[in-house]
């Protein structure tokens, strides 16, 4: 199932075909695979080049899937109990080189893991990120210092058809996609006033 | 001059030959080119689908141009003075349905970045992020509400040699660049522990 953005505008392909689905295979995706989806994420910039990112990665059957399972809330549970890794993202709090705390952790941790998602869709997979966890079960389940901060978990691997997703979960990747109009976000001369661009 | 990432694995080439130099041509960038950048930026994935992204751009030559510039510190002010767009990327704090604090507008603002570097250099631009301007001036100069914030400023354009730049930012240029490796940030079982694929 495709469902691409919805733009008259020729984005890249792999942007404008990406979305998130909840209907993963339970295909084991391949090892060379995620090294590079992985390796895509470390070369994102970050503020300093302090790269705050770090990823726990659970292949489906080993206890690092199973523990960041566990911490999904349940919603999240019933559909992504398929996919065959799951990985969970991580910031580092404080600049490594001087101990202050970052104010740009979280933006940088989102770069990283957009690179990633760049990656994944390039090797023909799909991921859905998640931000319903417990960040209690995933300190606890993993020993996470108090100077890391667990941000997100994506479910990711090959896309299933919508049909072995329980039916309300089905029925959500119907659901047509939105977005703000240009014109709402990208702003000239005063916040809020739409550019010449964006008309 | 270019300077790709420094890996053996074959990541996609937009991602591999990315950096952030510094030297710009003063040519302008098309329009059609900046209407794709930003909505590649729309189509990223946030939490909730709450899309808390905003950009002022400043067209070289414009007052949002200057005012940009102006917020600018005055060490990235001297090499970003060629460049023919400055972005500045503006979160939004609070959940616009529920009116509550969000803990992670900033991880979804850094991943409409990281999509809108990717379509930026599809259009074969570069692009450099900085952290170093006054948000102070960027609140006053475009009058951003409360419930938003300034996070970065983008040089964005057609690449220039190395040499226009006054000596010192040349020679960052030619600096070598570098990332953790994929041991230090890949990790299962417990946090710091490398996970097999990045052995």
């Amino acid at each position: 199932m495709e469902k691409p953005a919805i733009t008259d505008k020729n984005i890249h392909p792999l942007i404008k075909s990406r979305w998130s689905p909840r209907s993963f295979d339970s295909r084991p995706v391949e090892a060379d695979k995620l090294q590079r989806i992985f390796d895509a994420a470390r070369w994102a910039p970050s503020s300093f080049n302090e790269q705050p990112w770090r990823f726990m990665v659970g292949i489906k059957g080993d206890e690092t899937w199973d523990n960041i399972y566990d911490s999904l809330l349940e919603w999240n549970q019933q559909w992504a109990k398929t996919a065959p890794v799951l990985v969970m993202a991580i910031g580092s709090t404080h600049y490594a080189k001087t101990h202050k705390e970052s104010d740009i952790f979280k933006y940088d941790v989102g770069q990283s893991i957009a690179y990633l998602t760049i990656q994944t869709m390039e090797e023909g997979l799909m991921m859905h990120q998640m931000g319903g966890f417990s960040k209690k079960k995933a300190i606890e389940h993993f020993g996470i210092p108090a100077d890391f901060m667990p941000l997100t978990v994506s479910a990711l691997g090959y896309q299933a058809a919508p049909e072995q997703l329980p039916k309300e979960f089905a029925e959500l990747e119907h659901k047509e996609r939105s977005r703000m109009a240009l014109d709402e976000l990208v702003f000239s001369g005063r916040f809020g006033q739409a550019s010449a661009l964006a008309r």
